[in-house]
């Protein structure tokens, strides 16, 4: 008798675990701000200038009527849409070798203040990461750091979501920045 | 040896109360269609025509062959592609103190109907709500109401998901459009 | 006692039972690979060429310097953005009837290789769908099946998440091409 007590109690115990494993999971999807996986980048963007056409990595595609193709409009940029395909590093030097692509676009969308609105992904095929990471969101430039939404992933990112935060690394003139970016997941699959 | 099994049973039932709470959880995840939050707000755009640089919150950035960058295009504006930095308030007038600015892009897709595609983010930086909110989606205009997603957030929004209802509250010419939109989140971090 | 025992350990069995079902769920969110729901469709582009506007689905609107607004530009098209509003059939037969229309845009994003990047709808109206599925992401064209993401729905795709193989089913030149599209959706509300 006080075998089988105790084991019903032992049963109660066992499922007590169990079931904080279920709650973690569930709680993990609803409340928790525990990162399911953290990486981090910095890309590197030229933009063509109507000279640079060998090095750029990006082009302005579409500018507003008191703007051109060769050259950011006035009123901070607004209303220019740049297309670019700029390389992914480990590190900030844009000669080491890239891990991926960044590749998408981000128009300029303010005229009083640096403001961009970007969608992109992060594009890889290497024996690290295959698959890819979709972003979307606003960029106050301006900001040290400014934090724009992973809105999905493919290959080893199925599904993911989560939240990137971007920081201005380098900055020079019209034609070059480099931006760091740190990627949390909180959904992982 | 009966309180040792009343304990056992009554260990179950606490078990059973941490259960329910968990299932409540996921199944709020998967099945539940109460939002957990909702907002809603006014948001005013006027298109840039080439006379009211000034005001103009807007701007035609790109435009098929047939169109330009001062008058949106025939064809139902097939093709157009606008830029915008629309101020939002609480209320209809567009006078009022704006809480946040909707920032990003729409494009006008169809040559038989107005519809458009929008891209862009709510930004708020004030004691109410800092952080943002991400849209996207299809906008069949002529709708009284239409639905498109809310893909994420960041600071106060951070993970968001769910969908906000447009409603366009008033329509002048090609120049000013004043659209209510109710956002209502399911996915709330 | 003997029976309160057993009561106390069928409890618990029936405590098990939920506890598997609240895993089964909440996995189900975080590492199940199941689709809830799958569909598959083509869409049919026909690219404005300055000749064919009235058979046209869609039209180049942002172009690089280098580039123009009637035919894909040089670098394997990289900087154009086309808007397009596509039918959407149940074979591959252009001239079967719409079930719906992919409505949006896509740029082409890489100097080497035709890469594209997608923002766009599946919009249904008809009596087997009513709503909407929003789609992002990258495209590497060249590749025989290639993913993005679902980033959100409406209507009878209310806050559906999931993934959307992409192929190529045919390219003729640089007028037409059709798309076969098979959605995978993992996450249904």
């Amino acid at each position: 008798m006080e075998s089988k007590i105790s084991n019903s109690i032992a049963i109660s115990f066992y499922l007590l675990l169990i079931i904080n494993f279920s709650i973690v999971e569930s709680s993990n999807k609803i409340h928790a701000h525990r990162p399911c996986k953290t990486l981090s980048f910095y890309f590197h963007d030229i933009l063509y200038n109507g000279e640079n056409a060998k090095n750029a990595t990006s082009a302005i595609v579409g500018a507003p009527a008191w703007g051109n193709l060769t050259k950011l409009a006035g009123q901070n940029n607004f209303g220019d849409l740049i297309v670019f395909d700029d390389p992914i590093t480990l590190d900030n030097n844009i000669h080491s070798n890239p891990v991926g692509r960044a590749q998408g676009f981000y128009i300029y969308d303010n005229k009083e203040i640096f403001t961009s609105w970007l969608g992109f992904s992060f594009v890889f095929n290497s024996t690290q990461h295959k698959g890819s990471i979709n972003f979307a969101g606003a960029d106050p430039i301006m900001n040290k750091t400014r934090d724009i939404s992973v809105i999905g992933g493919t290959g080893d990112f199925f599904m993911t979501r989560g939240i990137a935060t971007i920081m201005t690394d380098s900055f020079e003139g019209e034609v070059y920045f480099r931006l760091r970016v740190n990627i949390k997941l909180y959904e992982c699959w």
